[in-house]
């Protein structure tokens, strides 16, 4: 394969698929695509292909199935797991959808946005807003990641508790196929009872069966109304109660549900300029949450004080902070944010991805700080996340004095801990980030036997060459 | 098959499986699970079975597969285009999943409720208000549907606008494969990227890729106020931006969205007894809309006037009426869903299962209309349905003192016809139906080779004995 890859004619025919500017050959130009953002993982290419066009796409996908070369699809390369980098054998190119980033279509009526994978998130929230309307997909990365990536990834995020994941955001794609054949599945229809779903099949696949190349995504109006509080629950146990009143009452209103340990607000205090403790007294666990709603004026503020009022009877809550202005709803929403800033800033931190159902979440942080404590005396652990998606961070901190090398050593085998307790908890081992290279072994060892012969089968059904995305998922 | 069908070593095998209260093979007990209610579709069978238990369906399915006998599971059996009747041959075995109707859990923390295959619908829907919950999926056959065929056949129902269709509620399901091996995917997880998502091949196949024993069910609050209002619009392009509008200005609270032509009215005052024009005109387009909010007492109320106040003086809105109480709700909803009823009095009916983007539905209207009229001069065109999801249903009756065999005689030429434009209009031949028997010629004349060539694989990769509902779909 590697002769193929390398072979002049070949070699010719993908440059000429792609045209000049499509091209990046030379080294120096080539090594972003090679590294993910994070430095992680590094690989080789023969080449980076950065096509303007499905046609185009096609045309390199085709070269590569009858040469039997691999090809590694690339949105913004924000992955966290070394999903859009080659291997290190340098037997495949990379394709970047980047060029790709027209918006086809926005259609209000249809609340409908068709856009080139190549789209960087946040243009696509920019045109939505632009038509008065609002795509919901919203993550840390979105000023650089693609929609392409987000949807080969089945991307998270901030809203997933609202309006879902990435899948559920799509309604039809556009795919260049293993064999380079162009399947047109741009549907913008909510029904169509026609078969087998096949967007289904490429929509979280990280690029192991097809190489999407334009989505249609679902739009939706705009909240006319927000509002951000960051309330001290009892425990963990009285914010998931907390979490059914508050859909319950709010006509299923809350965008945001972040669960905050003690640990963690501690960090931000401590580490981040312009950040304060809005509560006169320390507590232990907080919440931060938004609701959205069509509510003008005060109707929204006075349905969250009542609900407020009610859980503060019930004892689940123990204060409250309501913002009263956009500025002070940032400001809360900074502690949040910063958490992530605050780890790197005080020293090394590992980091786990778990999923458990929500009502799940107050055992597994229990069992899992008692855990994590007795193989790790010298780690703080500072659980904080999408406390609503059942999707908590369990990060953990060294100890003032710890020794950082020994602390990250133990990466592996705490992860292997806590993936162990989540699963345990029917919960997942990799919630938003997905498998690429890092999880791999993970999905071998957690997964069914009858899981992985049908994830096989798939593969075998789609790439039967084997050529898409090598060495990622399975 | 046939022959290995009707062996005595492997009818004992079966029965065997289930023991003898999930046997039937009197052919008077059979006759109801070898045609549909409308007695449309006929079939024979060996044997017809009921296992009680996962473990049960997968030792029928084992016997099936060694054996290379067809089984065609079989819910509620209330599908419209003969999907779960299995063929003239006798050769496969009916596998009805009623007895499997436990619910095994209600978890009101996680919004999640995990139910087998063969519960009814409304059962489920009962104890999901039973724990103060929602589950949103709601069709006219909910009092004997089952939630096994509803996933199969990823349902839609009156709800699909807010909440999504059947496919979008599930979170997980158990699956036996034509293999006889089972699946356990029954995740309670909001969030998994845990590789390709199984569940996906399963939802919407109609029982042609596995059987689904279980399902894990998203879910939701329940409403607090409903406000229903029937409103005469201009023209169907003054209706769908009129969705637009409740749509932005509810804060998405719009449930129902459903479109009645006066021609579908005139014909619900002449034949359903106890129904009244609401309104002192006549108006040749309406709308019937439900919101549900959180709002207690008259904040939604008052926010739908606002909404069609200036709805009204864009010149959209005709004239409106809002209900004033529950039973008046009840009157306008009546007038809705009597229409297939007064339609069934009328005589001779030919319905039609379209959809269309939503932007698209006024064009799609106007020229089927048009193309109709002219094909068919003895036609009443009324449509009607669920306009909101672009889901309008082109049914014709005949005009008073027309021939009714001559007028049926051309239903295929007309379905044709209303095909070809939905397709022309980038809709769907069958937007909630599903293929089944009846739209599998349709099925290969409208998708593309590329779409068929993946659904092929995709059965041959699943069940390359092809026995999952054989003659189905495909």
């Amino acid at each position: 394969m590697p002769a193929a890859a390398s072979a002049p004619d070949f070699i010719e025919r993908l440059k000429s698929a792609v045209g000049p500017a499509g091209v990046v050959d030379d080294p120096a130009a080539m090594a972003p695509y090679l590294t993910d953002w994070r430095g992680l993982y590094h690989g080789r290419a023969g080449l980076v292909l950065r096509p303007a066009a499905t046609a185009e796409v096609a045309a390199v996908m085709r070269a590569c199935a009858e040469a039997g070369v691999g090809v590694v699809p690339q949105g913004g390369n924000t992955g966290l797991v070394g999903g859009s980098v080659p291997d290190a054998g340098g037997a495949s190119v990379v394709l970047s959808l980047s060029r790709m980033n027209r918006i086809r279509e926005v259609d209000p009526l249809n609340f409908t946005m068709t856009a080139e994978a190549g789209c960087v998130l946040k243009a696509l929230q920019d045109a939505a807003e632009a038509a008065g309307l609002l795509l919901p997909l919203s993550l840390a990365a979105e000023g650089s990641c693609q929609i392409g990536g987000n949807l080969a990834t089945n991307a998270g995020g901030t809203a997933v508790l609202r309006y879902g994941t990435a899948r559920e955001l799509a309604l039809g794609l556009e795919v260049v196929l293993p064999d380079g054949r162009i399947w047109d599945g741009l549907s913008r229809l909510r029904k169509d009872n026609t078969g087998y779903d096949l967007k289904q099949l490429f929509l979280g696949s990280e690029g192991t069966l097809g190489i999407i190349t334009a989505a249609v995504l679902k739009l939706y109006p705009r909240p006319l109304a927000t509002e951000t509080a960051l309330i001290a629950v009892r425990d963990p146990a009285a914010a998931t109660r907390l979490l059914a009143r508050l859909r319950a009452a709010s006509g299923d209103a809350v965008t945001s549900f972040e669960y905050i340990h003690r640990a963690a607000l501690d960090l931000v205090l401590a580490h981040i300029p312009d950040t304060a403790d809005p509560f006169r007294a320390p507590h232990r666990h907080y919440v931060l949450v938004e609701l959205a709603g069509a509510e003008a004026g005060a109707a929204l503020r006075a349905a969250l004080e009542a609900m407020l009022a009610e859980a503060l009877d019930a004892g689940e809550v123990l204060d409250a902070v309501i913002a009263d202005s956009g500025a002070q709803a940032q400001r809360l929403w900074r502690l949040r944010e910063a958490i992530s800033e605050a780890q790197a800033k005080a020293g090394p931190c590992i980091k786990h991805d778990v999923s458990v159902p929500v009502s799940r979440v107050p055992e597994f942080l229990e069992r899992a700080g008692r855990a994590v404590a007795q193989a790790m005396p010298e780690a703080i652990v500072m659980p904080f996340g999408h406390m609503g998606d059942g999707n908590v961070h369990l990060n953990l901190t060294l100890a003032p004095g710890g020794d950082g090398d020994a602390f990250l050593a133990q990466t592996e085998a705490v992860a292997e801990l806590v993936h162990d307790l989540a699963i345990a908890l029917d919960g997942s081992f990799s919630a938003e980030h997905g498998i690429g290279v890092m999880k791999r072994a993970a999905l071998r060892h957690y997964k069914s036997p009858v899981e992985l012969d049908l994830m096989r089968r798939l593969k075998a059904a789609l790439d039967p060459k084997g050529i898409m995305n090598p060495g990622k998922l399975l």
